[in-house]
């Protein structure tokens, strides 16, 4: 209280340039804490979908035993692995800063966390269009769906593609956080 | 002594608040000329790369016979044709902007421009994908190329994936914009 009154001394000593530079640091820390962003309860739901939508897409593809025989789907299986592995190692991330109250609006691992969100997300896009592409050329175009596993196969795409509406959110949020800080 | 000391402390964090106060207005409002965001040479010259590309992509896979048979090359010539009607508006607009000198930092029409990029160049990848995981398909799995135009799928596949490359530098230069102002 009576510090407001007083300052008339010291700013004349401390040069403008530092004081703009000491302002600067906390301006350029703060980021907004909005929900779906990591380390908040959202963000933690989010990558538990993105997590079990994968895994899911994981099982149905792996359980047909025709899939090697197709490149979009073995594709498919490497790319959901890739996403289940990141979004779990995410959510775990997501539990600690949530159990200790940490903050991770930190510059560096937000962009680790976009740069890993964007590159997950259009590899599991990319195999969820290759694997959708095929398997409608199997019971569109061919009408050969009595001997193949249309049905697992459409699951494991729609699966696929899920989890790459999971992930869209974080990276977006994650990007549009990067930028506007 | 204590009502002497503390001032001391105290005056370093009050003058910075209206310091910060005054520069965050400037901060906010200056948008920065980015090369490559619209309106700017680059900005013409990615917009151009993109039609020109999806414009390759439609004819070599429309000069196939057998397109109409596979469902995701029929999906591939719609995602093209959307693809180069919007790049070509954009180039439209660019050049105007260039020719007059108008400036397009406008929030609503970088919001616009983000969301058409954002559609166009997922529909193009998704197209991209599909074809490719078909083409991967007839190519390697069938061995089937000599009764097909493996060539020119895989033609009109990479020219919609070079496309897609060229719509993501405009899409992610607009989002960021959009995110910074």
């Amino acid at each position: 209280m009576m510090s407001r009154s007083q300052p008339a001394v010291h700013p004349l000593e401390v040069p403008p340039l530092t004081d703009a530079a000491e302002n600067a640091v906390p301006m350029r820390v703060r980021m907004k804490d909005i929900q779906g962003m990591p380390g908040t309860p959202a963000g933690l739901a989010l990558r538990v979908c993105q997590f079990v939508f994968a895994a899911v897409s994981l099982c149905v593809m792996a359980t047909t035993n025709d899939f090697p025989s197709v490149t979009a789907f073995r594709y498919l299986i490497a790319a959901v692995i890739l996403q289940s592995l990141w979004s779990l190692s995410l959510a775990i991330v997501d539990v600690y800063a949530l159990l200790v109250k940490r903050c991770l609006r930190n510059s560096r691992v937000i962009s680790l966390f976009t740069m890993g969100d964007g590159i997950t997300s259009t590899l599991t896009f990319a195999a969820a269009c290759a694997s959708a592409g095929i398997t409608v050329l199997i019971g569109n175009d061919f009408n050969n769906c009595a001997q193949n596993h249309c049905t697992r196969f459409e699951t494991a795409t729609a699966m696929a593609f899920m989890s790459w509406f999971a992930v869209s959110p974080s990276f977006f949020l994650n990007f549009w956080s990067l930028a506007s800080r």
